[in-house]
């Protein structure tokens, strides 16, 4: 930590700053200038916050230096990580494509777009059995007869099955049933189910929050981590912004700053992340091309009958045009697809 | 719904609009203009969405008219809500004044905080026994033990507590102990939360997500009476913009905005919603100008020594001359406090 | 500025920043901790910034401890500044209030609205002769003329008047009919606008832009400073964010942030800071009970006919309102209407 | 136009928006539902706004349905526009790299940098000889004698210059010496220099402004072609969100949305967009994935010592990175670099 002193601290002030860091077990190292002092603190394990200085007198800002994160960075596991859901590895040279529906909604809608996408050359299968929904007079997922669903529809195809978990409560219910848990956006910050998911031992898969930045992101991940489970992958599914010709802001600049602070791996959602079908296929492109391990997409074959976000789902043929893409950009980029 | 057609859609495109509208149980009313044609929809129930229209060949845009929340909406219910907690009326033309620490931390500092405050003139109180924190390395709170501190703090000073709930799996637990349950930001579109604190009956503090729109903070509040429990109090609490001078923006235009489209009572946190204290008295003071019926704020007796937020607790010394400002800005618009 | 060096970093990157900051005229403080080295740099006249150590080998990161503003700061002026519009004073005890329509439209719509503002208590008179109009297409002002009837409208109510200034050609012009120069949202970096405005010696009402943070903002009067001229006012009219029940979120905390900050005085504009003529009055109410130094609204006698944000125009009637509610918060703050 | 009734709107009133319309030229169709009436308009050739009929009794809310521009849209000009700077075409099969430094600084400077890009394939040269800089303090650009390096820069490498003009006053100077002009972010709605750059007829790079929506991005541009003046390149460099990791949120999906409005052509800037060295690489790949015209990125040869901007521009080495990776994606997504 940094503690930048008032012009009109006294001496006393800078004194009494000192005395508060040694009670605390840190080291205080006073940098006079010209016109103010400031204090640097040393010997920090990360527990000690600004707050137990930004009271004492004379004090006008402290700013904290080191990350409180430490389990997700890269500085203390500098090799990447490659997490495997189901047999898929992800977070290597070779990209994780991630299909299906957004809500498992029939047995028949589940087999067939499982099929399509296996055929096209997804290697997870996606589908929410339990739907977090704005309203509470929209459809609110199948619950467990969609996990039955989509364990159906892995035998049938092969494919694993990564599917959202919204409560504590189910936390084992969906484990049981799913080869990798989703923490949607809304819950990135409800910290009881990252722990539970977490304690499963199970791949997590932890989209950003819609307001969260970075750090937020990566210490949800410690939370997890935290629990014993090595076994994250990040998702990037857009940020709410004033802008508005998509549904959320895709921040696909996150990509290279996980690469550079995290050795966690990392896909991207360009369906939630713009929101419009039109818009999938090249952000899913750039998505790559910036340096994602994989992506995350919506399918459905009848979009205009879907029960949840059918603006943004795209149909198999589209489909087969963003394998057919991004098989050419994933050799741009050195890696397979 | 109005569905906005193409330029280039043909007389075959809007027939098909109007068939799939009819097939919905819908009426459709086509509006042929010199450069386009509109289709105006009616008899929708607000379970139809925008989905069943936008895949449609021709169609260019469907924008929904109707608000899709009901039981909050003043449309619904044109006289003012006032929820009680614990006796102490939310609503009405006496403000409420809730406040506490952030988190409770021991029996000497709840009880301490909790006697200051009820000498000041709050009228409800405030503090956390399970504690949301970005960081799982931060301090998490007592838990029950903080539950049991609260009700202590109750018995000894007459005041009502209210005090967050944050996962499914403790709402009995803290509705056994407090008078009122708070739901955080960062739960607030944890439906499931909402839904399981809705059944306890108990009034239910909603604090606004750091990037809720009003209408997803009001659709939140509709989760919870859908349950049957009309005891909602909002409450705003900073959102997240890229503002850098304070921790969060605090939105306070969402006052009158509440006031127009719903029915029930709103707190404004400026606490939280700066995160700096000498902001809180100059924001706690605006709130009520602008028509909120309370504020909630935080006071430590030690805030340098708070295990949470210290930065944004008052002491008592400033608490009470928040007290003396507000008892003259109710004055001036009419309320008491 | 304090650099904080990688983990990894040698002892030599440490002195290779050492010998940098040296050349530069820069003293380096060293800070060696358990994990990492941080360095102090002082003697900073302000004119060396991050680059100069960015790209260096070892380097992690480089903060920036002191603002680069001085001429607005209340550390090298105490005092508040109160800045006189013809002869009304700005800052003090005092509050202001500025009204009028959004654009001249008719000599009989400008005299009409003047008078009654006059007649109902405000102290300045605004209007727009030249309009700055997201759309070509939209009506962009009476130019030259507009400036001629407000200075018409000056004469029949003795209220001094601030009109816009779009552009550094039409800085004399409209310098020579205004008694103040306002600087609009969009215009608030225009720094040759602002060098040019700032050189005529007027007061300038300096208007936040809608995506300026505190420090950009406190830099553009900055600038006008710099020519000499210290009649600055801030007018904060809201900014973008996601939230979209106004069309601009209005950020009061800003009041005691610069109140902290700096010297010069802040108004505050709710017409443009909510667009929603029902928002107007609450948040106007708002801001004086924040501390801001009066406010800046728009009021039309027939605002259905407003050639330019008719929706968020006052009446006369709702005008008065405001006026009685401001005076009687007004009192509840110490300060006169 | 779509007027959305009260609930509780009278016959009465509906009459009265009938007649407000057919007073103003349009059509008016009533749309009869359960629980409100909504009143289509058509007719409206851009003019009239919501204004005409928020005011009227009765009335909920006003939509409006059309965009308000039309030089700029697709749906008026099918085909792709290219526009030529200096004979070099942006917008067609061929990408463009425009590359330079973010000032100009010295000749010396000057021509080393553009010897370096030239050699390494840039087809365009950028660089600022008037600087728009946040603090009056800053280095603000070597004005005329930076246009004379840069023409010398042109001669010297064949490559034609665009740089950016802050101000009506200089529009001449600066189209006399550049080959095409920039209109900045912080000037994208300073609307007299719009109209006096579109004047020149001289090929404008406009870049979006840092919290405009598109639909204000096409305005400007529309500003720009109201001039008769056809040759607008948009560029994107990135909005200002809370996202803190970056110094801009790169919004790539504009790339496909502008696209799919718009006939004109788009680039990049990932120096601006990112504001951090290592993510400009990644990020001018993404942008090339997402199907834009090209990017313009800051090259200098010794960043450490540059003026402005030093931590986002790349060295040689790093641009002739870039300039592999982007020929590869180039190919991957149907281009030439």
């Amino acid at each position: 930590m940094l503690i930048v002193m008032d012009r009109s601290a006294t001496g006393q002030d800078v004194e009494r700053v000192v005395a508060a860091a040694e009670r605390l077990g840190l080291k205080a190292h006073p940098i006079p200038g010209a016109q103010r002092t400031a204090i640097g603190l040393t010997g920090n394990k990360g527990t000690i916050g600004p707050a137990a200085f930004e009271n004492l007198p004379g004090v006008f800002e402290v700013i904290r230096v080191s990350h409180p994160y430490k389990l997700v960075s890269r500085e203390f596991h500098p090799e990447d990580t490659i997490v495997s859901i189901g047999g898929v590895p992800i977070g290597g040279t070779a990209l994780a494509v991630m299909a299906g529906p957004c809500a498992v909604e029939s047995r028949d809608q589940m087999l067939a777009v499982a099929r399509e996408v296996q055929r096209l050359g997804a290697r997870l299968l996606r589908g929410g059995a339990f739907k977090p929904r704005t309203s509470p007079y929209s459809f609110q997922g199948l619950g467990e007869e969609g996990l039955k669903l989509l364990a159906e529809a892995r035998d049938a195809t092969g494919l694993p099955v990564v599917t959202e978990v919204l409560d504590t409560e189910n936390v084992d219910l969906v484990a049981a049933w799913a080869d990798g848990l989703q923490i949607g956006a809304r819950n990135m910050q409800n910290f009881e189910l990252l722990k539970k998911a977490g304690r499963t031992g199970k791949p997590i898969l932890l989209r950003r929050g819609m307001s969260a930045t970075l750090e937020e992101f990566l210490l949800a991940a410690e939370y997890v981590m935290a629990e014993g489970n090595p076994n994250v992958i990040l998702c990037e599914r857009g940020v709410r912004t004033f802008s508005d010709f998509t549904r959320n802001t895709l921040d696909l600049a996150i990509v290279p700053a996980v690469e550079r602070l995290s050795h966690l791996p990392i896909l991207v959602d360009p369906s939630h992340g713009t929101g419009r079908r039109h818009k999938v296929v090249p952000m899913s492109r750039a998505a790559i091309a910036a340096g994602a391990d994989g992506v995350a997409v919506e399918v459905h074959h009848r979009p205009e009958e879907a029960l949840s976000d059918g603006p943004q789902a795209l149909r198999p043929g589209r489909f087969a045009q963003m394998m057919a893409d991004l098989q050419k950009v994933a050799e741009a980029v050195g890696r397979t697809l």
